[in-house]
């Protein structure tokens, strides 16, 4: 096998991801991204062996084009450059939200000859931009696979072989609408839950009043601000529906407390224990 | 310094405690525990010299004793055990909350030559018991001291040392009031969030779907629900405040998805973030 792949947007994902490829049978490795500086960095620190600012002369002869910028940039890139992918290449995403990018590309790419894979590595940092990327970013993570219309078999195991390469532990094929369903609680949800905690604390806390419970349940509200806003806005419906429940929820712990019922607080305390020890064990 | 400790409760925090105490100047560690397999344990694994289910044996003679049981069962074995405490030794006591205890013991000890300070050392584990004990429990927590009246100078500097000792990182002196306060937020509202976030969740979901952000959000969910309903029902009106506060938070970002309203909801999570990275610092 010698493929030609593409990745476009050599940012944290997309410079990761291009140094984790390297080695991938006989792969060529080309990136693209809208800024001179960070083409140069990627090709001085050995992610691609060329890259270029001129998405269209990316994307000429590969075989595989991956896109890695922020989800709102694909469709308008794609449109420019689709005219000068090759018949049979396949186009992939790594986006964390499906539905909107899918509603605007799929009909784009029908009819084209173009084939098209979601790929979602479940990997990630508080810190973006090519200054954090790191080849073992992926290491240990899932990555799920979202097949669409033009996905064919061949295509699922390109992709498997992909995330094996760079170090995922897991791949799993979701359908996407349900995919962005499940995404809302794990990530979203989680992000959402994460920064609500750090809008308010107590005006003479410091470090020495935290422990571990505090560390962890906190850590990604050092989020990138900006990026979070549009992902929770393309996956609103869903994440307003797990947002709603954990209302719910915090609202009969909170009731519990009001009327000191601890039969009913420990109840939900240990419904909670229960579901996590089995997610533990799926 | 050749002084005698007792540590009253073999538990984990008693166990790991006395373990860690081991080499304290020329301390010999006693313990006590309801449980005579535990007793047998305790000496076994050489937390303690000797370990007795008597309490009132244990506490004779003693310089210091430490209360390492569940809150609620203080009070009780303190006012048993009181007659055969000598005259001044020093109680202390290891609760994640202040306020019920204290109002119950500080009368009990006023005017009795007995001196008194609160300890919290910021440390635990998610499964009880002293199977699950371990010297290195404490290494790099802080520890919180609270002075109450009968609270000398010379107390805080020992108090200090034990948890030099025990490894503690750092060591910080607070109001036992305003302790409550501060904890509610820290630890209790983190216990309620994680906890919640596991009430409900996706019947599709599977591990594959998960990374960082669920697994950090959600590990103290493995929590051990009585005990967590008797600290969070001890420390009801302040985890109430800040539960109510947090609702709220999550109210304001669930309005503003529901409006679609971005720059609110970039707002909110900057908020966080800056809060987040606020905290990084103190």
């Amino acid at each position: 096998m010698s493929i030609n792949i593409t990745i476009i947007g050599m940012g944290l994902m997309g410079a990761s991801l291009a140094g984790a490829l390297q080695g991938f049978g006989g792969a060529k490795i080309k990136g693209a991204d809208a800024s001179a500086g960070v083409c140069q960095t990627a090709t001085q620190n050995g992610f691609v062996s060329e890259c270029t600012q001129n998405t269209a002369e990316a994307v000429k002869g590969a075989d595989v084009i991956i896109f890695c910028t922020y989800a709102g940039q694909i469709s308008s890139i794609l449109r420019q450059c689709l005219p000068f992918i090759k018949e049979g290449a396949l186009v992939c995403d790594i986006c964390g939200v499906k539905t909107p990018l899918y509603e605007e590309i799929l009909p784009m790419l029908a009819g084209s000859g173009i084939r098209h894979i979601g790929l979602h590595p479940m990997a990630g940092r508080e810190r973006d931009g090519i200054e954090n990327a790191d080849p073992a970013l992926y290491n240990g993570s899932s990555m799920l696979l979202c097949p669409t219309a033009t996905t064919q078999k061949q295509d699922e195991d390109f992709a498997a072989a992909l995330a094996k390469h760079i170090g995922c532990a897991a791949v799993k094929t979701v359908n996407w609408q349900k995919h962005d369903e499940i995404i809302a609680y794990t990530s979203d949800l989680m992000h959402i839950s994460a920064s609500a905690l750090c809008i308010d604390y107590p005006e003479e806390m410091s470090r020495e009043f935290t422990a571990g419970a505090y560390r962890d349940c906190t850590r990604v509200a050092n989020i990138n601000a900006p990026g979070w806003t549009e992902l929770l806005c393309d996956n609103r419906l869903h994440t307003m529906h797990w947002l709603g429940k954990y209302i719910d929820n915090l609202n009969k712990i909170h009731a519990a407390l009001e009327n000191n019922d601890k039969k009913e607080l420990c109840a939900l305390l240990q419904t909670a224990q229960n579901h996590k020890l089995e997610m533990l064990e799926k």
